[in-house]
């Protein structure tokens, strides 16, 4: 028996030494990070981050710490999912202390239960820690609160990844009175999804608003309503990543926007 | 003119010096705070608080504010939303730095809408800091995610207050395929939930799982199917306050569970 395989016989039937957290870094802004997240970004071995995760959280990361970048571009080549999980079992079999790091929160569109599956199946030791997901930061910064008892008494999160060219959603449910709608990267389906929400009952006039970059110092907001969003998306060349957000809430924005009330301020100084 | 009428009148129209923050406060755990959130609770004045806000945060809070509980008790006394609204006004005008702390996020069944449209009449300057909802504390700590390509594309929240004994729901809507549903506030409307879901064809089969204080150390989880979830609470003497998560998605907690994962770990030494 060689030295490696006593090493690997030895491991099987004993606790693996490193360990998986599979963390939400929020929707961009450093100071939504939570103090767990924080923690272990300052802590952790190796650091496996997507896209999304926005620079100024990484320059916050252990210097000490490997960074393995494995993000996804929409029509680029991406870093297939089973080439992430076998990294994040292959990064914690060696001992070390691993941080997957997601955009947002990692269950909810994060895939963070496929990876945790994949971590059980292999015997590694993981936590999961909630991130601030894209539409609550989008709703703070924005002043586009997702439920109000005077205009959503519910709030549906629904993905706007197209699968051949279709949603597969059930849109006859998600045209209703008092609900919030919010489509996470959906921008490029936005034609289709207005098209849809049309088509099966939804007036017209229902607003909508589209954050780019929610909390980044990139952000960007337009709104418009049902049937004029998709223009006024084109006229602003507002690019993914983005968030919408749809029914009666948006028009809370004109009166509790941050920036609108700093404007009222302003003026009466 | 009195000195009170001039400086009241010299205050109309000049920049208010108090400030209020609608800060979520996330679902229990002193980790689970935002940095920002902490940030502003080491540095508040005033500190404006719910019952849901869990002691260990509250134990955290600057040494110096003062500490208001507006707590809200279903069938007890609380403190009516109208005098929540003018002490945050009152506090904020007398020059503080009001911190107005509410469990999960002020945006999602927090009222932090209304509280901001008070703020905005009464021209105080405030800022809103979204929080960890506790549908994303319960999914990550219990081994629920919220999504997942295999289980469910969508996500809705809804709030299970009753209003003159009836949930004013649209039943139908929610029952269907690859969805996750979150009812917050729930508890007491469980059976009521459940009938009305079965009603309205959810199978008795479809999982639900029910989480007491999501987070903290008195954390408790009781799992079960449509048909006989409402027995089992009464079993486990479950109590208020409660998220209920219902879905093909509450299966995958017996292989993702971080303490189902610490039992197969610790076994197999």
């Amino acid at each position: 028996m060689t030295m490696e395989n006593l090493i690997a016989h030895n491991n099987k039937n004993t606790l693996i030494p490193g360990e998986v957290h599979l963390v939400g870094a929020g929707p961009g802004d450093v100071e939504l990070l939570t103090l767990k997240a924080w923690r272990i970004l300052k802590s952790a071995d190796v650091i496996v981050y997507d896209r999304l995760v926005s620079k100024a959280i990484m320059d916050e990361a252990n210097p000490k710490a490997d960074l393995i970048y494995v993000g996804k571009q929409s029509n680029h080549h991406c870093v297939p999912q089973a080439q992430i999980n076998n990294l994040l079992i292959q990064q914690a079999r060696s001992g070390k202390k691993v941080l997957r790091l997601k955009a947002g929160d990692p269950y909810i569109f994060g895939r963070g239960g496929e990876e945790a599956q994949e971590l059980v199946a292999a015997n590694i030791v993981f936590h999961v820690v909630p991130g601030i997901t894209s539409a609550s930061g989008a709703s703070a910064y924005c002043g586009i609160p997702l439920t109000h008892r005077d205009y959503a008494h519910s709030v549906t999160f629904i993905t706007g990844h197209l699968k051949q060219g279709e949603l597969d959603v059930d849109w006859r449910s998600y045209v209703k009175a008092k609900q919030t709608l919010v489509i996470y990267m959906g921008l490029k389906s936005l034609p289709h999804i207005c098209i849809q929400l049309a088509d099966h009952g939804m007036g017209s006039d229902i607003p909508v608003a589209i954050i780019h970059k929610a909390t980044h110092n990139a952000e960007a907001v337009v709104t418009g309503t049902l049937s004029n969003i998709c223009e006024r998306v084109v006229m602003a060349e507002i690019e993914p990543p983005a968030i919408i957000i749809i029914g009666e809430v948006v028009k809370l924005r004109e009166i509790i926007c941050p920036s609108n009330k700093d404007k009222r301020q302003y003026a009466s100084q």
